[in-house]
């Protein structure tokens, strides 16, 4: 665990509810989900803004995990706060509230501490602040980003700077599909590709992610569960995983980005699992490597 | 080519149109889809029904394929005639027409040499059809079927008579949700393999394929095309790939399994290149090879 991971995004109280059970002003954001997957593989600073009410019971799954909370900062204030509903078909969130709170007023400013970072994830924010931490960090060796219809409607000529910064694009098929201007997945990720990211990755939720690289594309599937408790946090918890590898094993290879998309496969597996970080929080290094071999079973196949 | 497929299923003129272009009573037809994929890989004996309208011309292609059509019944009427519409978002066709013409009346009956056919794939058509096809089959090895949401909705008792007697299903999964009476995949698909089926396999069109099977669960994604257009066929050409290397290979364990999902898939993605069929007839043994490696590099990955 050499290298350390920078990510700035949101930590939020979430009240969800889905077909099987609802959860009320939970821990979420994706700086959360994000920190605690990441955590499994690598050393994880965070840059975020909480509010009052964010206790020390709060703070301590990051401590739990030893995430590094120098970047936490807490403003007079609410927490940022989401509420938000699936139905049956749990590949789409329905947002009910969004009260940004004190995330409305959210200037990153990293401690110094963190300015040598050289994996850098740019959380889901916009893509203003997405810059300004770019700005922050010396020399970033790879710097990873995600994003949403919400900028790439609202603030397209801001996201496209901050594109042009960026290694890798983590983003959902709707969103390959609306930034590329193209109904066609290859061709808009093409497209995307040469706006700056060279590695684009498209989460699929249930249907797993596919990974257009360099050299080659990657198909790699969601694990089918037997039950799904709550999606959210499932990307963050995903990019978690992937960019925590691609940290530890300190490579950049072809070898090393598919088995990366596993790895963040097989954390967003549990996630989903649990409400909340609940899934995640309990896991063992054990459990990661046993879903990892099923993962191989669940998609190897031999030629004659 | 030892092994023989007998399949049961529609001979069609369909008229589609796609964001990409039109086509007009063009040759399709599940049999017709079926057969031609499964040439590639064993010989093929067709039963279905066509009309008066139906020409040498259009029966050229089962005889350069060297399908038999000893079981093609040649009836007083127009052939059926099928057609749709699809949108950007290719995975689903919108139905314009139907007209079942000459297919309203057939009964299938199957001509003597076909009756010791080891493998049967029963096309979507009326399950108490399929149920009929079965019973002039002597000894079937294995037996796989196709149905949708008409049946399911429509003939639940007859569907459910034919499953008791079918090794292996293939649907797509809106069909297996309603068919399963569950929200979740992996949970409806075990209440569908207790129907009788002890494979199920359920396709998600653009999202590839997944494989509940006696020993495991496999998951294989579709080939990310750059061109896709026309999917009419799709589903048949994968169970004709998937069907003719099972076949080919006489084996029934866990790697054939997998190797003929990865063959079916082949199959389809070439398919949904092309309008109608010619995605299909213009192939060889060699592009099928290649494209078979494709999706090798499309989901390897190792462990550390």
């Amino acid at each position: 665990m050499s290298s350390s991971i920078l990510v700035v995004g949101s930590v939020a109280f979430d009240s969800v509810r889905t077909p099987f059970g609802e959860a009320e002003d939970v821990l979420g954001g994706s700086a959360t989900y994000f920190s605690v997957s990441a955590s499994f593989f690598s050393n994880v600073r965070v840059v975020a803004v909480v509010g009052s009410d964010f206790s020390d019971d709060h703070a301590s799954i990051f401590k739990r995990h030893n995430i590094d909370t120098s970047g936490l900062v807490r403003a007079d204030g609410r927490t940022f706060r989401w509420k938000g509903e699936y139905g049956f078909d749990l590949n789409e969130a329905h947002t009910l509230d969004t009260q940004l709170n004190v995330f409305e007023s959210f200037r990153p400013d990293l401690p110094d501490s963190y300015r040598d970072a050289e994996y850098v994830f740019l959380g889901n924010i916009d893509p203003e602040l997405q810059a300004e931490v770019l700005d922050q960090v010396r020399q970033p060796r790879v710097v990873a980003c995600d994003t949403m219809n919400f900028w790439i409607d609202g603030k397209l000529d801001a996201l496209r700077k901050t594109l042009r910064r960026v290694d890798i694009l983590v983003i959902n098929d709707g969103e390959t599909r609306m930034l590329g201007g193209e109904a066609n997945l290859v061709q808009a990720a093409n497209k995307i590709r040469a706006m700056g990211p060279r590695v684009l990755i498209v989460k699929r939720g249930e249907y797993g992610v596919l990974m257009f690289g360099e050299e080659s594309v990657f198909a790699a599937p969601a694990f089918p569960l037997e039950e799904v408790f709550d999606p959210t946090g499932a990307g963050d918890s995903f990019a978690g995983g992937f960019m925590g590898h691609l940290a530890a094993s300190e490579s950049m290879d072809d070898a090393t980005f598919r088995r990366a998309i596993v790895y963040g496969s097989v954390m967003a597996s549990f996630n989903v699992e649990e409400f909340s970080l609940k899934g995640l929080s309990k896991l063992t290094k054990t459990d990661i490597e046993g879903r990892f071999r099923q993962f191989q079973k669940l998609t190897h196949f031999d030629a004659l």
